[in-house]
């Protein structure tokens, strides 16, 4: 059932399994720093993954002790040219972007640390999932690099002031913390992240795989509206999806006190 | 002192005491769903509670073991069509609308179950209190109906991932998680919850009807500005506000240490 | 190393120490209020901040028990002029957009109640520290008059209901709460304040001033844009950044294992 994408070439592992796409960062030695080719090998993934109707939910996760340090200092530092950053940071920010653009839902599973672009990754998915040996930082700002990027995540899951101060003293929260203030769904022990990831996914695959395709970037988009706008925008969605065989089947099935059977993804 | 209007057909209640009004759904067999009759009655009270300067505060109950169980699925499943489906979300819509754009506050008293738009109700409502016996869903998703219009209202009250997850899943969140969330005000015990609202209305009621009317709009209004213009608009309300006689009385009576005496309702 | 400015006439204090210039309110007997004269020299220390490029941190404080009370009621109530009370809010409006204008991390020193638009100036800091001394209300409800240009800060550090409650009701949070809630980034014991504040500045202080400069402003402007306007604007802003001196040294120094040596500010 598992299959592994060679073009990738191994800093950035495939696994499909019922319908769960886990795509694991893996430059274990390097932190799992988002170097050009990580990036590449994501966006890549990314934009197959939008595409395929196979998918219902995909698990961002990584390998060895950290879950991602962020950009790839040494690298960033090789090409000090304006123009190059330009392109990078668009680059990263387009990978970020197509985590929450795709169709399905991603959580994020995090085990280590997540820091500055690794932070970010983990706002950017649309759940997380957090042992507490994982720790969050936007920790630019300790190399004279303020998390500009990075803050546009973290912005859109915590409280202002908790960015605020995270951006400006690059300080480490703990798994409880991301927790309290919203950037991660649960704190759980090490041993249990991967049944508490495995059970998040096994909700979202049990629904009808239409309905979370009309719904994921209805959430986004309407929250940047107006309430009147979004209200209208929200109603034209939802009687679209009510059009849907799933739902008509989902609501005979309530009302008949039976489980529904969902059509296949077409 | 109590009015019951019944051109509303008992399926809503309406009850006039000392500036409260509490409306209260009434269809508890059927877990008090918004069928078309509920959202029609519902509007019409709405309606009428704004044009109603009698009134200071509003308070929406139900009756029965539920809150509110969201649409009535039976009647929505036997008129399959599109064009229905938008009209009646839309319709739906402006019912949540319309208790956002009273001039008064609304206080939802959630006693039981508050799923889909019956938990879109109490995200719609600016104050609620529930009852450790309510619990919350945006269940939708169990029937294939993605909640995209109580994604509206869930996600301007709770942190975006844990709307996300509650969208997603369907799963329940007890009166705490509510509270801790930002979904209600406040969690009580069962029996404390007609003095917890009572109390929450009796403050409302004591204040100044004209400064309470002046705030409630901007408050939403403003949200969704910028900083400069929120300041402008806010800047001009308050300015109107202070020459209203109450704001007079009011700082008098502050600086001459004597309980204020506020204008009646023109 | 002590400064004083004189022409603040006393009313606010002005001590600039190893890059931290504190200003303190100090009006004791009036628990601070921010009358007409308050407010200019608010403004009048806020302009000449925005152009000292060797400030690096402000910290705003208070003189004897209080931390404000908000406006001025006697003065307010001497004029009772439409066009003066626009002015009035328009200047006070501006005082608060300037502490977030200012290009260096503004942090509330809060160790008693701030009220009215003195919960405003904490929600209008970058970020605060309280003891648990402090308690925070927007009162003006009390007095007839609705907390609107306050609800501008406060609605963008505070979930929305809880925000509403506190508008409507005039009610006290504690210290805590406000930590709970996000509108103070620390409640510590009032003899751990001065230690507490000073540790957050001095952290502040640690960092490259340029990174700090090129972050404070995006992060509140990107917050009000679109996902994908916000990670244009902030991938332009990384870039600049890093193309600084200072964002080269941190790098090298961290990839090299020893301490970043900032350029001085300019």
């Amino acid at each position: 059932m598992t299959q592994r994408d060679e073009t990738s070439q191994a800093i950035l592992l495939r696994d499909d399994r019922q319908g769960v796409t886990t795509l694991t960062l893996n430059r274990p030695q390097q932190f799992n720093a988002l170097s050009e080719a990580m990036l590449e090998a994501l966006q890549m993934q990314l934009d197959l993954l939008a595409k395929d109707d196979s998918v219902r939910c995909v698990v961002l996760a990584a390998s060895g002790r950290a879950f991602c340090a962020g950009h790839d200092l040494r690298e960033m530092r090789a090409t000090p040219e304006i123009g190059y950053y330009q392109d990078l940071f668009r680059r990263c920010s387009r990978v970020m972007q197509s985590l929450q653009a795709l169709p399905v839902p991603v959580i994020a599973r995090v085990h280590g640390i997540a820091t500055a672009a690794g932070c970010q990754l983990v706002g950017s998915c649309d759940l997380a999932v957090a042992s507490h040996a994982a720790r969050f930082a936007v920790s630019g700002i300790n190399v004279g690099l303020f998390c500009a990027t990075p803050s546009v995540a973290l912005t859109r899951n915590v409280p202002l002031k908790r960015a605020f101060e995270m951006l400006v003293t690059g300080k480490f929260i703990d798994a409880q913390t991301a927790s309290d203030w919203g950037l991660v769904n649960q704190a759980v022990e090490e041993d249990e992240l991967d049944a508490a990831v495995a059970a998040l996914a096994a909700q979202i695959v049990a629904k009808s795989p239409a309905a979370i395709r009309h719904g994921k970037a209805m959430v986004y988009r309407q929250k940047q509206m107006g309430l009147a706008d979004a209200y209208d925008y929200a109603a034209d969605v939802m009687a679209r999806n009510i059009m849907e065989d799933d739902a008509m089947e989902g609501i005979s099935a309530f009302l008949e006190k039976r489980p529904p059977k969902w059509a296949p993804p077409v």
